[in-house]
């Protein structure tokens, strides 16, 4: 556990800060805290440090160059950069595509694009949640400004093959760019942009034990965008603002440490949350797996308990200090049921008790226990107030339980 | 002295994070990390520190109500979600009013926005840098969508009057709307928002001891803006993006120290600042004060050492740990003189020589005395290697020193 009380598997939402990241970052607030613009030592130092860590973000992009690499205050401001940043720099263009799952950042920001003008084609994915890629490659024209398809799902962790959708496009037409939002990728796989055909990658710092407001965006040096935010000189006159140094050297280290890990991720961490999801779709007889059991980032699991309500989950796990989530943090406070999973055709009956658990390399085997132990008893409690008692019945006769 | 080595003086650019905000921020990172949005205890003690800073920060501002506050990741940002805000959510009118002296991320913003379609009026200043209100009226048409306005340049202190502004420009036409760049002002005197015809007001964290990467914008609550990033939920809509908790808790931290302290900046730091000025211009005669003597923020004075080089200056300074700067640290790594001391037609032999010292409430008597001690020696050895001896030796007489 991660607190003494808390068992902590969101980690799709937001990260814990790795207590090294913090290390790294606490002299930049209050010693050397110049303004990386300013002509005297204590500026220079930051200029530095800045570099540095723009070296060490090329690396975790797999980039060519650092010079590719952007800073700025999020995920979603990277999305917004790149998409915006493509179509200002060239009006030629008025078509768009990107898929059904997107995250709202990607999604909203083409609902808005749509009202300006554009046109888009919003890709379907499957039941287990993988794209549709010949509709895709399908809907490429001569007209296609961008295709925006994220590298992993949020919700399900689902991956797409965006190398392979890059090279696709581009051999249907070389004109048309193409973004991955990698923002649940980072950390959790090997990004290597520099041998894909992609023009334009996101990463959110506070998804891999950075701290929250801090993001990079790759765009190929090839590559020409406008800047969303228009002021000063900063990253190259692509976005202006203060660098945020703290932050900047703290995702750095993150990155690095991630990069390191990865191979703890791909096989400790995948190994609790194969434990976790087994466990649950074995005990649980109206549990079922909301995603593909194979192309999957490491650390997530969406399971669907039928015929019961999510949030009722989440207020009884919450209860003994499991913090899982029924979606993207990002849209929750609404209660339209989640569009991703909706798009993959869960059932009704399953999509308002869907549950994400989200690990990281600080989760536990004790933790996975303990959930696993207590989850049983939870939907046993939630399916006895359930008002589909006639169906849970007939699933348990499907099922074979009685 | 803040470290033991330096003496800063260039807190326009950027200021030390104060120990008492770093201390309110550090339990964000590792131990309250949950994301705002998310269902569980973790998720809801953010969003209620996000709701307290907002409280702190509409007081900071002097607005009514907390909902007029947005987070933003800098000054940059508030301005570009502010302008482009106000004109994306009502396209019927195509004029924007600004001045000539506004940071570059009101005024690169609209010379971009002329490339879009805009017609701008740009507004001067006289030569002590105070604006040219009478131009500025009269340039108001009913066309006029936005009128940007500074409340205190970066780079001379000087404090426009904004209040009387906006009044006046509204009684010209009511539906333009005014934006008012408080970033300068922000801690150094007091913003009274609420009883204003101003719509929107930013500030930035890091220029009043809060970290760098956090900002915030004042919007009032009849004044409709479309978002810049576009995606969640979050900041109602109007900005997307998982909340940087442990920034907007320090900045609202910071916000309230600089309240605290605002006597001192006007008794105290005003006369550090006003003896440091004092004993430049008295101690050395090819010294010129290049800003109005009162109508100022109380920590920033700009002087103009004619016939030598700013940057020689500034490398002199840096040799004995003093840290300055010669003009905005975002307009900095240009060798283009300022844009703001030509506008006040500071005259070609200043203007390449000219010095800005921002102090703060850290500055100490013993700095300025160290700066006073040693600031004519250097310009003494500069002057010696000036290839302007004869007007030098012109300006000794002028001013009966020989």
């Amino acid at each position: 556990m991660i607190n003494s009380n808390i068992i902590y598997l969101d980690n799709n939402a937001t990260t814990k800060v790795d207590e090294k990241v913090l290390e790294v970052m606490l002299p930049y607030f209050s010693q050397y805290y110049g303004n990386p613009s300013s002509m005297y030592y204590l500026g220079g130092t930051n200029q530095k440090a800045i570099q540095s860590a723009r070296e060490t973000m090329k690396d975790f992009f797999g980039a060519k160059n650092a010079k590719e690499i952007f800073f700025t205050a999020s995920g979603s401001e990277s999305a917004n950069m790149a998409i915006r940043g493509i179509l200002e720099s060239d009006r030629s263009k008025n078509h768009l595509i990107t898929t059904k799952v997107e995250h709202p950042c990607v999604l909203n920001l083409h609902k808005q694009l749509e009202k300006e003008g554009y046109k888009v084609s919003y890709i379907g994915v499957n039941s287990i949640g993988e794209i549709n890629k010949d509709e895709l490659l399908d809907a490429v024209n001569e007209k296609t400004a961008l295709v925006s398809c994220m590298y992993a799902n949020n919700e399900t962790g689902t991956i797409f093959p965006v190398e392979e959708i890059a090279q696709e496009v581009k051999s249907k037409n070389k004109e048309t760019k193409m973004f991955v939002d990698a923002v649940q990728a980072a950390g959790k796989i090997k990004l290597d942009v520099k041998n894909t055909e992609i023009d334009m990658m996101s990463v959110s710092g506070h998804k891999f034990h950075a701290p929250k407001g801090i993001g990079a965006l790759y765009v190929k040096s090839t590559t020409l965008i406008s800047p969303l935010i228009i002021g000063g000189h900063q990253e190259n006159g692509k976005r202006a603002g203060t660098e945020n140094v703290p932050s900047i050297v703290g995702m750095a280290k993150a990155a690095q440490l991630a990069q390191d890990s990865l191979d703890y991720e791909s096989t400790e961490v995948k190994r609790l949350r194969d434990k976790l999801e087994n466990s649950l779709l074995s005990k649980i007889y109206n549990a079922r797996l909301n995603s593909s059991a194979y192309n999957r980032v490491p650390n997530t699991t969406n399971i669907g308990f039928e015929y019961i309500e999510g949030e009722l989950i989440l207020l009884n796990l919450n209860d003994i200090g499991i913090c899982a989530s029924s979606g993207s943090a990002c849209t929750s406070g609404s209660l339209d049921p989640s569009h991703v999973l909706k798009a993959m055709g869960v059932p009704f009956t399953a999509l308002h008790g869907s549950i994400r658990f989200s690990l990281s390399r600080y989760t536990t085997e004790k933790e996975i226990d303990y959930t696993i132990s207590h989850m049983p008893a939870i939907i046993e409690k939630l399916n006895n107030i359930s008002p589909f008692q006639k169906e849970l019945q007939e699933l348990k006769i499907k099922k074979g339980i009685i």
